[in-house]
């Protein structure tokens, strides 16, 4: 409760060791327990579910991942052996240039909309229902409480969510990068074109080609308010007051949980476990909207924006006002 | 602890019930246990002290009051004789013209730095030290803790505190108007000329009138910033967002117990009990500069403060930058 009412993160080691997620979630173990059962998976060609990328004519786009329905097992199979057999040549960022065109795509279980308790439901009894010093302090029951598994390839970008959240580390490593909310004005916040990636001729005939991914740009037109900013590419897609920010860098092990308190940016990376994996539970809890945060969050960030006005950013980037009502509250929801 | 995360005020009725001031405190009892001993009392001519008054060829000034030593039982006299004897033409708002040119002064013990555990230290058995409830949720002990002692001509106008403040009403009621934070800009805040009352002639053959004081402008000349608009005076010293603001209004009896969070603006008059005496009791705790509460709170009333520009007030103001550091951590001080 203290931590929530500054807003400050913090960080249990051990936490959850003695879950039977933490006992038990080996990928022999996670494979036994899903079997074939279909799962949604998140496909992309960089590991860039849900970024920001330049996209020639169109400039910045904030882009989606590719969504497909596979077996469980042959996901996770699928993980590891990109983890484990993948040349390091294929760890690419977004925009590098690929002189090699095939690329083995980036897949990432990432649902985030409750699905321990639909998708992943026969892992849900290995994890308790709630987190009581949360629950206590948050008086609610989580809202969501999300399963995610992947590995070294994929990186979950710079954003913020309006959820107070407890994320456990249970197989491999997370690396945060944080940066409190009113740093808002640092992270270059803009509305994007949203787009989704796609195989390049469309799939239709069954035969989609899921090492040559593009976007495509939605249809209707939307768009997307998202950080440009990223905290370790200081210099790019920079705005008047990035320089400001002073990043908070933190590495979750097997069983440390962090609270990641609302509207916090974070930026996520993943390093595995020796069989390949990286996988992690967090939950997420509706942030109080009723005091004093919520309305001065809102209006730090407002005045934020109106700061960079149309000469904020290093770049041009195209922007439109758009309904930002709900925004937030999943990733790319 | 999470009306303090929310920044929340509430009320406790007869929280203070049992205390031995709400069981003891009558005026002889005050007197008897005080007696002729030496305390400071604040004498103004409006029972304005520390408040906003329009001074012909300076505008508007911000003004403290007279202050002389007196035997405390001759203080409390005076308050009650005033109370129960002055006529109702008496009670005058500040900047209404009295046609009659000797006028009651009004006394106001409110000295609010630590004085029960100074100037009224006999009076400190009848209370707790500190607010158990308080002390757990704020994790200190309190900064400081005053005795009010009054009557219904003193009115304390609307200001904000860096204190999370506890209340506790002992005799008589306390009638609270109150702003939250985010309202600051509704207050038309502004660095006001620096005055104290002081007879008009100086008093320096030590025949001091104090049914004639007047403001005298502190040299060197120095300026505070205050607010200028009054909740109860919508129209007047209004500014551009005044009309915004949606104030709360609380009444404290005798045992009831306000919790006050920290910078909330408010405004405080006064109603008597049968003797002719508002008596209450507070506790100021500080308040954690470590979250995000601070920081977010001093940038709204920045922008606040920006938007207002030279023109915010109806009124032309004198504006003048000043040192801010440490500002209202005591009225007046
Ligand atoms: O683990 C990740 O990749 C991202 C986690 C995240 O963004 C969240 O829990 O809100
Ligand atoms: O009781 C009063 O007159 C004023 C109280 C006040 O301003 C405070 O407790 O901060």
């Amino acid at each position: 409760m203290r931590h929530v009412s500054l807003n400050q993160p913090f960080v249990v080691r051990g936490y959850a060791a003695s879950w039977p997620a933490s006992q038990t979630w080996s990928a022999s173990y996670l494979s036994q327990t899903l079997g074939s059962h279909p799962v949604n998976v998140a496909i992309t060609p960089f590991g860039n579910a849900d970024s920001v990328i330049d996209v020639e004519d169109e400039g910045c786009v904030f882009v989606q991942p590719y969504e497909a329905t596979e077996p469980f097992c042959d996901a996770l199979k699928k993980i590891q052996h990109q983890e484990l057999h993948s040349s390091p040549q294929h760890r690419k960022r977004e925009g590098e240039k690929d002189e090699d065109k095939t690329q083995t795509p980036t897949r990432y279980l990432q649902t985030q909309n409750d699905n321990l308790r639909s998708e992943y439901l026969p892992l849900f009894t290995s994890i308790p229902p709630s987190i009581p010093f949360a629950h206590i302090a948050l008086q609610k029951p989580p809202d969501a409480i999300n399963f995610w598994l992947g590995n070294s390839h994929s990186v979950t970008a710079l954003h913020k969510d309006n959820y107070e959240n407890i994320y456990v580390q249970v197989r491999g490593q997370k690396h945060f990068v944080l940066l409190p909310p009113v740093e808002s004005v640092c992270v270059n916040e803009r509305s994007v074109l949203a787009a989704t990636y796609g195989p390049r001729d469309g799939g239709e005939n069954g035969n989609e080609d899921l090492t040559d991914l593009v976007p495509h740009i939605d249809t209707p037109t939307s768009y997307t308010p998202f950080a440009l900013w990223d905290p370790e590419f200081p210099t790019l897609r920079s705005a008047r007051f990035s320089h400001l920010s002073r990043p908070l860098r933190v590495t979750l092990d097997e069983g440390d949980m962090l609270y990641l308190p609302a509207l916090w940016y974070h930026k996520v990376s993943q390093s595995c476990s020796e069989e390949g994996i990286c996988c992690a539970v967090n939950y997420w809890y509706d942030l109080d909207f009723g005091g004093s945060f919520w309305a001065m969050a809102g209006f730090v960030r407002g005045v934020g924006l109106l700061s960079l006005g149309g000469r904020g950013g290093d770049e041009e980037v195209e922007e439109k006002e758009q309904e930002e009502e709900g925004e937030g509250k999943t990733i790319g929801d």
